[in-house]
């Protein structure tokens, strides 16, 4: 239980106890998280190491085996050793699996959320692969899918938005990031039918990137500049426009994303050509019902810088009428890492084990 | 309880409903923070607010007064209202204190510990005003001491070294950050009659310089700086002096702060010429046997960088024997406005109210 | 000359006769700079100080009279000391001036350009006095305006627009970094009679804030923040609506400021919609066509990284047609700064003084 | 000469012109960096295309053969593209070089120095090869010595301490960055047989660990963190104390070096045990004799920031007196790339052709 880098000391047993102590209720579901080892994986695991409702079971990657998760992350205090996902993993009758995140990149996740549903698993996948709902749309921008026959199982983790499916969903495609952020501030506009035209111009910080090392994440480099990139050309814009269309707003959505010297922080800025006139009143109403009662995403009367959201799994969101152009302006803010991936598995999971939706994440 | 700031929602509730309710157990002790609008003050406060085994009955402050805390720093969630601090705070028999936070300037805490004690309050005071037990060195450095008389029932809250007495202290002085991280890396060697000589350089990020507004905290003046200050004169340097002494140590310590371009964190370098040679194994086994058991210390075989100990109350130490000089060296690793000051705040609640001592910061 | 920061050593004046000796040449052009004291008007007075074609004579300000502007600015060499801007300065005729810069806020400006004016320097205002033709929108965005009887001798100084009227003007108003930043990235759609709708989302580092001390600059807030501001109001908007109308574009400009982590670097993200389908070979050709011969705009084949224009005086443009929306998207990296500032100052005044266009500042 | 990035344009040439124009005086020395794809050699390639007294006729590397320079580093301005390094880049009497700098690792440098020292080619050689005057003490750091037989030609390349030798050198071994801050700061205390013990602690910016993509510069690992490396081990111990020595003081020196989370900057901060007591005064004038007339070393009164000599040749030095401890203080700021590398290698340049020293770097 001990991570090999630190000396023996019962100090480690006394932290264990202090934590969540994982299994002590007997009746948790038990879950592993599949691609510990980058960023995404290593917070998802942490915090359900951390959850009291969750017994976190084990750690995989296809590297670092046998490293303790806390010794390759040490802020993190996972004292599991990753393990190599095979069989034994998630068919042994006596290590029974009720959940698994998987964080592996797109193409790669397919097989093996697959190989978890044939054991009975239900899955919360963080990869692009189960949130196009159009197969079509996916090979386009990834290439042929693994297992298109496992796209009708899956539910969109945007919480907010499919909570009665992610209840009872055997698959949860977790949205990325930037559909997060974008959906949440465009979802109660798109509802109404006001929205003609609209450019999202969305910045983030560099553990966006991920684990990668190059130039894009050097702090020599990345360090005091703002970098837009994949110019008129992210994935992530058909992920935006099926969900407004799901919502009944069919519109083609100028997405851009730009890289920005910091750590962890994402902010959609949302320009919105209306399709009629939009005044305050009715948008501080339009986004007070639409979010009331909903535990992360809050409505702001000022605009929310991203430090409000760091590390937290709140969505904050700001809306505003332009008396100039006539546009609507929404901003919105989250942690990339958090409620743009891992706490949001975790608030999935939550949900689709009846657990309360802020268990282990407020 | 919803901040000025959001628009009226259910949400808010909701939120609160998954944190800690303050006062749910009736029998929680009754805690205010007194200067809640500087950095300090402010994470106690949301410390507090989470902790299970808290209320948080009150946040106070000199300016701002009115205002909900949580639109000060929009980061955190208490939805508390500044107030003044006046007698009616602490004297209202309806409104019964147990402890206070007091995160005032040296000298202006004083009076309020005063008159906080009269109304039987136990404090936890992050002030330097009783943290030094000779009233002469106090005196040197910071001017007249406005309330000496109360200095004998003050314990010094290093909790891993003064257990015993901050348990039944009504005054606890919570030691600087620097201090903090100094002596709990020197402690060991200090013990064991080890220390000859002493340098201790120690770099900080811009938040120990708290919520000043001036040239050191301008990201455009303090970003890509690295810039040593109170070159010859710290005010940290009796503090840690006088806790050496008290462990056996008479030595003359060379203390040295540099600010650094980050948010959070502190590194302690402390270069120690030895009484006697002293081998890798031996300062092993120091180490271990001095820290054995502590939650919140941790000894790595590695140096810990301060990203190990960001938003935590750990403080990690690395000490290695360096062959060529001769000299020991112990790197110690926390954070400053955690375990350098507020998590050891409530560290030290925890201590004086018989809580498990990593409720609400672990 | 000596800073009194420094002990006296011959290594001043080695240094002082390794860099621009000014007034060497007898026949330079003799300056001042007015509002030495803040970010703009040092690096004004550096550059100048380092020209080899001007002689900066005396620095001035309103704060910090007496101290060498490089003990308030270590960076920089300018030994000069701040003085007060009186009469005497300007008027005295064995110390006559050929042209000043004056980096006051706005309003505080337009008194002491007319002062210059009457004494009979040449001036390039920093401040939003002159920026603007039309005096009904000044007088909307900032107020009564102190001196409109000067506007008609003011020349707009976005050199590469207006180098003409530059070059004879009595008055040169600096733009601001954002109009720069972003008239230069639309001017040749402008022109081309291009545009029918434009959303600009402009990023810069906190150096935009100036020397101001508060919670937009403190390391601890702006750090790790994403930070949109003025939204919907801000100030720059009519300035670049009066620039595209001066080329021919009647259009309402959707303009959002928002703040990152860096200290210099500035990209404004420019999204347009269309009069009529454009594209990639159009594109290429009407930016080459416009910025052909320019010294300081660079038609890049990629987008470029603010870092890439960091302390230099360059402006660097990408346009791309984005296929899915039909839309064309332009993206302009400069140094606020520089270009966006005080190089670009210094670049008016080459013109202004038929001085090669790149001296001192390339 | 135009970047492949950029559209062609006149522009481009309309820079070239108002920049140094290489060779346009014919006689310049004709120079090469051998080694430009790394933040020290192409630092050396922009500084001596600006150069107004060298030519540069090539750079080479490793890889990234054909792309020109100005691509791979936007922000530089040199247009050449990298070639391999091969006998006809220095052999060709078309082609005559005068001279090199070489930016390769350790070990690699040796073999390339030789070869052009056998086409008669002056070199500044910014590794560790020929730095150490003891063949035994660089075997003991870096394994065999490629070729020891030139370690006798090596003149040390710290300018203000050789600066004879290094005039008419055919070889100068440029100091690593950590030496030049050190040494610089202690050779007035070496000299007067002041120092008893010293201890040096060292923190430098990111670009320090080079153009490594690891975990070490990864802005979301190393930003927000404060990381000593090299416990005890440092190889540029050895180098430090052959420096003291040659100054008459021999002495074991404790060297640590820490990563600090900003781009380009070095703080070596010395805590000298003095051999007697020295004073306030006593101190000031040492340093102020050691350094007179030297161009590019300043005595401060105050603690110099490293954002005093960011992008500068300069490195300043503040020393006091610690009336506590007895003990002197030295604070030595530099930029790691500039004055601790590729800088500094001008200056050499500067000095071994008889160039005022300060050209092109001041």
């Amino acid at each position: 239980m001990t991570s090999s880098r630190r000396w023996p000391s019962s100090g480690a047993s006394c932290v264990a106890d202090a934590h969540s102590q994982p299994g002590a209720g007997g009746g948790s579901p038990r879950v592993i998280v599949a691609g510990a080892t980058g960023f995404a994986g290593a917070l998802a695991a942490e915090l359900l190491w951390r959850h009291p409702g969750f017994e976190l079971v084990a750690v995989t990657g296809r590297s670092e085996v046998g490293r303790p998760l806390s010794e390759l992350y040490p802020r993190y205090r996972v004292p599991l050793a990753i393990e190599q996902l095979d069989d034994p993993l998630f068919s042994d009758p006596d290590r029974p699996l009720d959940a698994a995140v998987v964080a592996y990149p797109h193409a790669a996740a397919a097989p093996t959320v697959a190989a978890l549903r044939q054991a009975g698993v239900r899955v919360v996948d963080l990869s692009a692969d189960f949130r196009l709902g159009s197969l079509e749309t996916y090979e386009r921008w990834y290439g042929p899918h693994p297992r298109p026959e496992l796209l009708e199982q899956a539910a969109y983790g945007l919480t907010e938005l499919h909570r009665e499916q992610i209840a009872s969903a055997t698959i949860v495609a977790n949205p990325g990031c930037y559909p997060t952020a974008t959906v949440l501030a465009l979802a109660p506009l798109a509802r109404a039918g006001l929205i003609a035209d609209v450019v999202v111009d969305a910045k983030q910080g560099i553990s966006g990137a991920g684990r990668a090392f190059d130039e894009q994440t050097h702090l020599s480099m990345a360090g005091e500049n703002i970098l837009p990139y994949k110019v008129a050309a992210h994935r992530h814009t058909p992920e935006i426009e099926e969900q407004l269309a799901r919502l009944g707003c069919e519109v083609k959505v100028q997405f851009q994303a730009t890289l920005v010297p910091l750590d962890q922080g994402e902010m959609a800025s949302c320009y919105v050509t209306p399709t009629r006139e939009v005044g305050a009143e009715e948008l501080r109403e339009l986004y007070a019902d639409a979010y009331s009662g909903e535990p992360f995403v809050e409505v702001a009367e000022t605009v929310p810088g991203t430090r409000e959201t760091l590390a937290t799994n709140y969505c904050r969101l700001f809306a505003a009428a332009d008396g100039h152009t006539g546009k609507v302006l929404v901003f919105s803010s989250l942690d990339n890492l958090w409620k743009g991936t891992s706490s949001q598995a975790v608030q999935n999971l939550n949900v689709m084990f009846a657990k309360p939706e802020a268990e282990g994440i407020a």
